[in-house]
């Protein structure tokens, strides 16, 4: 009954947070709320709580769709709702925007209330670390003690490992997806290229664009482009895209070029130019770098000398990890890091290594095999709970 | 004897060409000079020429230094010189410009003959094709007929290819490194991301930013960042990089972050950063969209209905092509591509593989297996021709 699959009608929450949350780095952010959403029904004993944490581009909106928006799937929809993977009948499961988001939490375009000025560039830096603090802080107030599991892909895997080491007595089950222990230097660089598009967008005014009434939209685009090449595989795009020229209006392919520099002419470079002009109309440059620079920062190892199986030493939680061969942006090798690292703290780990050809974009997308381990995974967790 | 190896002292040549040269879009390039240089001395019966083909960032000056500058090694003078794998004492070696470059060759700064108007926007496309072509015509006016051999890596093994095809009996070697038979979508992506940069900086002015005195240096940086990630190896990255911070001032490592989006932090920002600034500092951005365009649109097989073995059948040459194991920007799989579809048509084929973890770079680098490889190739052609 696919109809079934279709029925969840969400909606979003706000939670307001009137202290201070410490950072990091030392800074503290100041009377902030977090958006989030929850879906499935929270058990007697608060027992069947599953947390799932966001990566760059995506927000709490992560199952179902908002009521009269049949197109406003949730970006986790495929493995999350009533008889799916992360099935919501049994789990009550938690969405939550990280602060410095977009999309509803406290970020860079809210008013600073210590300035009473929008915050703009003086947004504080925030880490990996800081956001599974202020997501503690949010399920402190919905009684849950302990989560069922804490999930998330690539950004949000990096979170919900956070979450094995900073609270390792609230957490049963760790699900780290498409993810790495710590960003690679190459990683790095593609980070730091798109935020120097950004931040030398003469739109950019030093992160204070809100109050010239402009936004860096060229640097964003330029910033998004580079992701999306890193989030696909060399195979998929050959594979999607190759060498073909752009169709002509009329839908008939060329097959002549148009020898000019400016126009497009491969429909890799239209893709491109599109998924670049739409990030660029909705999403935020001041979270584009802080998300960024969360990611180039996160390395729980760094504390320990560099020695991860040390680092992990603390953790508590069971593991699932799963990583797809195609994606050389978190490769396999990384995840492998991680499991290899828990297992010599005779950690309880599954691992799954999905020969998909889609990249890193596969942690997103429907492969059966990928949807089946999850579900067993979760399975699992449910008999443990029953 | 190191001394005797750096003692090549060469100077730059200019050929004025005043005729039109027919470009493969249909447009025309008139009146164009070509700068070259030419190391060695051409035998008695000038059958002992090799033609060196210049990639994205480089130019004719492909040997020795300038009187006075010992610091202008030419870019391949590790491999070509007196006594080294490309011999000067037994070949004469001509290092061209091609045209569209920023350094001699008539280029988009030049003044347009036909408007009085420096060119900017207006300077025609050109092809790997139309360079060849150039070439062929500056070999003619030197009187010579048939090369020993043709050379290039990266783009320029796209020329030597194409040499094979266009004057299939005006060369008896060709020499690949690094290359492959046409730019798969992600490179055209990469390609597309630089000239975007480049296209949507405000300084960029449709092209026609010399009459506006300026350049846009924000998105040659972001375009020479995005190139040179792709030069480099992961493993190199992580080698030279890793996750290191930037060292103090004072040359004390640093164990802390800033905690900011704008600082550098981290090494590998460091470096991108300083390649960038050199970079945008010395090279035209119009240049930058020519040539990532002719990389873009050579395609032999495109019109053979992408049959590369049909579209080498006109070749005469032999063949020595190289590649090296962690070149992600043209893998070791783009050359094998090229050698099968030549061993189909029987051609003479020799083909190294080399395991070099410096990624696409390595063949501008020093390794010895691929410097003899490259000696012994060279020791056959002048056995052929004594």
């Amino acid at each position: 009954m696919p109809g079934f699959f279709m029925s969840l009608i969400v909606t979003s929450q706000l939670m307001q947070f009137p202290g201070e949350l410490a950072l990091t780095s030392g800074a503290v952010l100041g009377d902030y709320r977090l958006a989030y959403e929850t879906y499935g029904t929270l058990n007697a004993d608060k027992s069947n709580a599953v947390l799932v944490c966001h990566a760059l581009n995506a927000s709490h909106h992560v199952a179902g769709s908002y009521a009269g928006q049949p197109k406003s799937e949730g970006w986790w929809d495929n493995m999350i709702g009533p008889g799916k993977s992360v099935d919501t009948q049994r789990f009550f499961v938690i969405g939550i925007n990280n602060p410095g988001s977009c999309f509803g939490s406290t970020g860079p375009m809210d008013v600073n209330p210590a300035t009473g000025e929008v915050y703009g560039a003086d947004f504080p830096v925030l880490t990996v670390e800081d956001w599974v603090n202020a997501q503690a802080l949010l399920l402190d107030r919905l009684g849950i003690t302990r989560l069922a599991a804490v999930m998330g892909g690539s950004l949000g895997g990096m979170q919900a490992l956070s979450w094995t080491l900073q609270y390792p007595e609230r957490v049963r089950h760790a699900i780290v997806v498409a993810s790495a222990p710590n960003l690679s230097a190459e990683n790095i660089a593609f980070n730091e290229v798109a935020r120097r598009a950004i931040a030398t967008d003469p739109d950019f005014h030093g992160g204070n664009y809100y109050r010239h009434g402009v936004v860096p939209q060229r640097g964003l685009r330029i910033a998004r482009m580079i992701g999306h090449i890193t989030y696909l595989s060399d195979d998929v795009m050959n594979a999607k895209f190759g060498r073909e020229l752009r169709e002509a209006v009329d839908g008939v392919v060329r097959s002549d070029y148009h020898y000019s520099t400016q126009d497009v002419e491969f429909q890799i470079e239209s893709y491109l130019r599109y998924q670049g002009d739409k990030f660029s109309s909705y999403f935020d440059a001041n979270t584009y770098l802080l998300i960024t620079r969360a990611l180039d920062y996160f390395d729980p190892a760094r504390t320990h000398g560099g020695d991860l199986t040390q680092a992990l030493a603390v953790t508590r939680a069971k593991f699932l990890l799963v990583s797809f061969s195609t994606d050389w942006r978190f490769a396999p090798a990384r995840s492998r890091e991680t499991v290899h690292a828990l297992l010599e703290n005779r950690r309880d780990v599954s691992y799954a290594e999905i020969d998909a050809p889609h990249g890193h974009d596969a942690f997103l997308l429907d492969d059966p095999r990928y949807m089946s381990v999850v579900r067993s995974y979760f399975d699992g967790i449910a008999k443990e709970l029953s």
